[in-house]
């Protein structure tokens, strides 16, 4: 099962993929259902009534737009961490997202007034459907509600200003994060196995299969979840592989203009156009 | 006025202090107060209908239980910086606590299994009932809706083990937040010159006025909006002065038994008791 959220007709809705076509369930966001334990596997089945509206008239919203917590990971590809110039931590390296950072398929990454350094990441990202604390490996797979892309579109000054990047990470409108939640079932074990791909206008610009992340969707579960009680809502972005524009010579950074867009195998690609702070509507 | 969360007779209240009782305002959250736009300078007044409890009779809460955004300041008292063996950056150092790191007045700190490196961190935290983007730092306190302590409870080897400190700032229980949230019209604006301190077992090992912030609380409301929208119930925990146990030699860890105190003039002193993960009750 493939779920969006989006705006039609002025109004918030959650939809559930249906051919080319997106099926209307209902107002009620991910979060909400999450939290009430919902099965995402079957909410939609047998829910026919709602309407049938085009990909092309609806405005994505992120998938989730205020997660509880968002725990972003960093050099979990080797490659990645070596362009970085890090070492490689044996033990993940989370850094957050707040949801004033995220936003819908199709809307516009802003690159803010402050900074020439916006980069492209991109990333798996896990939706958590069940909690705890001290999750095993083994059962971690049980806590997943379903995946979905994510572009961790950073201001590279900004994340390097301090030992700490929170900020660099956090700018309005750097997030994206869909279109699609897409439940396990459609998805191999743990998301392993899939190409993740990002292209700027075009040009693949990252491109690595995710079971080359160091650390895996189980191991991530369990591991945060010895130190912090998971919760239904929780999101796990899981970490982008080498190929970032900050690492190239020349850097390759975004602006107004470019579309990036991430990919993965069996996901429909999450596409955002960039534009200025302070352009119109923006900022 | 000041604001405190608490269980009374297994229910959820807010309440307002009274000399020394509580008079219960309700069940709402000062989340959802601050999000409705109340003012908290007013909002108690001349709401006596309520039951007066005693602060013995009562479970305290984290002020705040589920902030919308909990932002930490790192490395914001030049001591704190150097014993930290830092450079002392020129940009506010962020990190991020979650809710589920949390914990009232009163209640344990809870050390977890996994490490023997818990250490205190007294603060001020400030909550904001206004938010926004590019705030100019003139209007920054306009934001402000009160001033709270904290205790940014560390496991340190965590917070090291790689880059970014987040697993090692967000243990389940180690963050200390509250009793009470005081208005500003019972604070100097910014919480500016006051005395903080935090004691173990009752031993002063942290000490300093808050006016040797480096970035004082305007700064940090401006600076932290130019990135990134900033809303009601957004939390700013300002940073930690030196004295840390991480930074002592031998070091001065925190075990089961030992009670921190955090005190900040004119404010009711946020005490907790440690206890291990695993003791009846905990983790």
């Amino acid at each position: 099962m493939r779920y969006v959220r989006f705006i039609f007709e002025g109004k918030k809705h959650l939809g559930a993929r249906e051919g080319d076509k997106i099926r209307i369930l209902g107002d009620a966001s991910l979060e909400s259902l999450l939290a009430q334990g919902a099965d995402l596997e079957t909410h939609a089945s047998g829910k026919t009534g709602g309407q049938l509206v085009s990909e092309q008239d609806v405005t994505f919203l992120p998938v989730l737009e205020r997660p509880t917590k968002i725990f972003c990971i960093g050099l979990n590809y080797a490659d990645h961490t070596k362009e970085s110039k890090y070492e490689q931590p044996t033990y993940p390296t989370i850094f957050p997202r707040y949801h004033t950072s995220l936003v819908g398929h199709g809307q516009p990454i802003v690159r803010p007034k402050v900074s020439d350094s916006l980069d492209y990441e991109g990333e798996m990202a896990v939706v958590l459907k069940k909690g705890g604390r001290h999750i095993a490996k083994a059962d971690a797979l049980d806590c997943v509600g379903g995946y979905a892309l994510f572009n961790d579109g950073s201001v590279r000054e900004y994340q390097f200003l301090t030992p700490q990047w929170t900020v660099g990470k956090n700018f309005d409108a750097t997030g994206g994060f869909g279109p699609e939640l897409v439940t396990p079932s459609e998805v191999p074990p743990g998301g392993r196995g899939l190409q993740l791909e990002t292209r700027l206008n075009g040009k693949v610009v990252q491109s690595a299969n995710t079971e080359t992340m160091i650390f895996d969707v189980p191991t991530l579960i369990s591991v945060i979840s010895d130190a912090i009680s998971l919760e239904p809502g929780d999101v796990i972005v899981t970490g982008t592989p080498s190929g970032i524009g900050w690492a190239r010579e020349p850097k390759l950074l975004m602006h107004a203009g470019d579309v990036c867009e991430v990919s993965l195998t069996g996901f429909a690609p999450l596409r955002n156009p960039i534009v200025d702070e302070g352009a119109q509507g923006q900022g």
